[in-house]
């Protein structure tokens, strides 16, 4: 099972504003966030991403199963593409193979990304670089006690001002 | 007057541990960062940095006016080529112009790094992006009220693993 985090990021490592707001994220971006989801065809979020999607419209994304991590009680009004779910990193990729997927998409945010890392079960990240910098905000990733070397698999640009940064963990 | 911010960050945006450790930048990254503070022929940098420098040997910066801004008396011990000052960011950049500078090198910390960002002082950013992630530590910006958009000027690796991304602040 390779395990994805894919993620927009400002230029400080932030993925969203203190309003949780992400329309920073271009365009670019959040295409080559669709194709890879669609391609592991499920995506992985924690409860405050879930909640914007809904808000955004974009919850459940299509042709995936959604997966919504909360400790919280969330009621699934959306059928079988949707699984939410209060169990851990671990139980949610034992799922996931159980159900035949050979890809995990995690789509933050912060404290789920830091959550499977502290796990070590993240293998590759991706890092869209939108052209922003902004002084409070959402960090990448929560603060957390983990520390992980990565290989720097490549770089693109995705448009004139939005670099993607592509890095494999190593274990 | 050209404002130059130039440091090492972990690929989620961090500048040191929770330690204030940064031995994770990568000594390309010093290369570059030594090239373009002795071409600005000055280096400002926060208390902590100044502390840090102490510390590992670095301090005062060689061929350049070294600049410490700190709230607390620091007496100097070095003579003409430190200034310590508890004056602001603006103060600071009006000084380097009277002294007949024509760029000013920021280079840390992260309150530092906000102070400047904050007073829109700042012109270039280079931010030479390390292959590693943790998830307690220092952020590039300290949390301060500030947005700004950038245009990437250009990327390059510095080695293998280590990216260089340059940025020019839109104004």
């Amino acid at each position: 099972m390779k395990v994805i985090l894919y993620i927009g990021v400002t230029a400080n490592g932030l993925i969203a504003g203190e309003d949780d707001n992400a329309s920073f994220v271009e365009v670019d971006s959040w295409k080559g966030f669709e194709k890879i989801y669609k391609k592991a065809g499920n995506i992985i979020m924690g409860r405050r991403t879930f909640g914007l999607s809904i808000v955004d419209g974009t919850f459940p994304y299509q042709d995936a199963l959604n997966v919504v991590m909360s400790h919280k009680k969330i009621k699934n009004e959306w059928g079988e593409n949707v699984l939410i779910t209060d169990q851990s990193p671990r139980w949610v990729i034992t799922k996931l193979e159980e159900l035949g997927f050979s890809e995990a998409f995690i789509a933050g945010g912060g404290i789920v990304n830091s959550a499977f890392m502290k796990e070590g079960l993240i293998d590759e990240i991706y890092l869209d670089v939108e052209p922003i910098a902004f002084g409070k905000g959402v960090p990448l990733f929560a603060p957390d006690d983990f520390e992980v070397n990565l290989e720097l698999i490549g770089s693109k640009n995705l448009n004139s001002n939005t670099i993607q940064l592509h890095y494999a963990v190593k274990k």
